[in-house]
């Protein structure tokens, strides 16, 4: 089985490539060979017992597609986007590669022809939906985005569904909670404190929480973030029929219960080194996005989370990213 | 005002552009300027107060749309599709027309610049919703369009909607009902029995039924489609923040129901010209579709229809089409 991994070098991308290095096979079929594709070069995993080629290039570029699906590879991780506040800022980039890039990679597929209808799991998001919803978002909430990224993703869902049932490929988007605890370093993202609060203490070091304790939101660890890929990835897709977008399922906490699970894992020191100093203007942002979904299809058709609680969450993150220790 | 038509040779775009030059106004704005357009040369209507052009183009061909936008028309009303079956039949034709020419005419818009911002009204269809649904759909029922043409209507949906959002224009996407009484000759679309048994009838000719009388659907007049129109085309789409697409009211209506009217407004003999053939093809297609709407904020921002039973379409349809007589 040939795999190919688009956005390769993004933090999701990275854990995928690792694991399925690690394991060596997707669901019950041995990877014969891995293809890593991103805008800056991906560096394979180390101790890789298949192949593994790197293509470094712009995938939304103008015949960058055809080559990359040339070889035919069984499932393509689609993961490439330009994320939600570039998308925003820059108009044109955000169509041209979120909307453009999909596209064309839809189009490139079925120009291949001879049979050929490969595996395609899309990385959706939950910015398909826009305030006001229901505090808990059902299956069949209708999708009305408020920024560009969340429109590029729920037209790319749509098509994605639509070359599916035209039997171009064999598709699933697949709507990823916020992933935390995002590993490495604080970055600019407005949703960003919700790892920060937690990673920061951790290392020693100080947080700042822009928001309110009360504030609630929608998480899935880096370890659950990656297996719903490899469900996706592997699963009957015939039992979704043609409705090919799911919600994830992921874990509501707010932001007190982070800092309360935080507490109980690490100790009232480590949680000590959280500051409140609220932010006018990512309270606005936040105010905006979702607290919570049923996701009761995803659960039923498979989807599992590894974390029952906010404390689970913070153990993953200390056995995976910081070898079981964590400065007390 | 200037206003553009875009598919202003079909059946609604004939309308529409005949209720326009009647009025002389839209809302309360004079009407300067009239531009219809078609891949078929629009037949301008007859006593037009002010200038009429036509434009007999692809509007989804390279370059079609930049000039149809460059003289700056104030309201564009957006009829222009290829229609469901051939959209099914020709993946090509009907991506690179409903999908391709809207994203085009949108990009073209864009490129106008110097605060040009258009009110665009695009009809869309309840064809962006697909089984299993529920009875009566409301109207945050998520859309899982079964065809390339509700798919591609959705997409432009959400185009319209971030467009607006980003200041591009003033859009809005209403989704028609069936329009019943359609007028002229039957044709072969799945839908046309609806039509087909009530105005075959009323010219003294046999029409073929080929579902069950149990067979619910969704029904407005051209005179109310015409209204949605123009209600699209003058209202404050604040009032609807950026939850741009809108189900249109209609009427919900049995085949029986529709025969039983048929009878009241015509008499026994006029319903007696409806011969029962039930065709299995024609049966699986229309099991997939809408039977009701609630239609509730369509109602709430003051769409309305002309029809509260089907006596009165059929009653319109004799009023607006066959001058007032049929064939008892």
């Amino acid at each position: 089985m040939h795999i190919l991994v688009l956005g390769a070098a993004g933090m999701v991308g990275r854990k995928l490539s690792e694991r399925l290095v690690r394991d060596g096979r997707l669901g019950s079929q041995p990877i014969s060979r891995l293809t890593l594709q991103d805008i800056v070069a991906p560096v394979p995993p180390a101790g890789a017992a298949m192949p593994v080629s790197t293509v470094t290039c712009d995938f939304s570029d103008a015949g960058a597609a055809a080559p990359l699906v040339a070889e035919r590879p069984d499932v393509i991780f689609h993961l490439a986007a330009i994320v939600s506040g570039e998308a925003e800022a820059d108009f044109d980039k955000g169509y041209r590669v979120n909307f453009g890039g999909t596209h064309a990679l839809l189009e490139a597929i079925r120009a291949v022809g001879g049979g050929y209808k490969p595996r395609l799991v899309f990385t959706s998001s939950i910015a398909v939906f826009g305030a006001p919803f229901h505090d808990k978002i059902d299956d069949e909430f209708f999708h009305t985005p408020l920024t560009s990224y969340g429109t590029q993703k729920a037209v790319c869902e749509l098509l994605i569904t639509d070359y599916s049932r035209r039997g171009v490929l064999d598709g699933i988007s697949i709507r990823l909670p916020t992933v935390c605890v995002r590993p490495g370093r604080p970055n600019k993202a407005a949703s960003g404190f919700f790892s920060n609060i937690i990673r920061e203490p951790l290392n020693g070091e100080e947080a700042v929480l822009p928001v309110s304790e009360e504030v609630r939101h929608w998480h899935a660890s880096p370890r659950s973030t990656v297996g719903f890929l490899l469900q996706a990835g592997t699963m009957e897709l015939t039992r979704l029929g043609w409705r090919r977008s799911l919600t994830m399922p992921g874990l509501s906490a707010t932001v007190g219960e982070q800092i309360v699970a935080l507490t109980r894992v690490a100790g009232p020191k480590v949680a000590a080194r959280i500051r409140r100093e609220p932010d006018p203007a990512i309270i606005a942002i936040v105010a905006g996005w979702p607290r919570d979904f049923a996701a009761v299809r995803a659960r039923e058709l498979g989807f599992t989370t590894a974390e029952a609680t906010f404390d689970d969450i913070i153990r993953i993150h200390i056995e995976d990213e910081l070898g079981g220790k964590f400065v007390g």
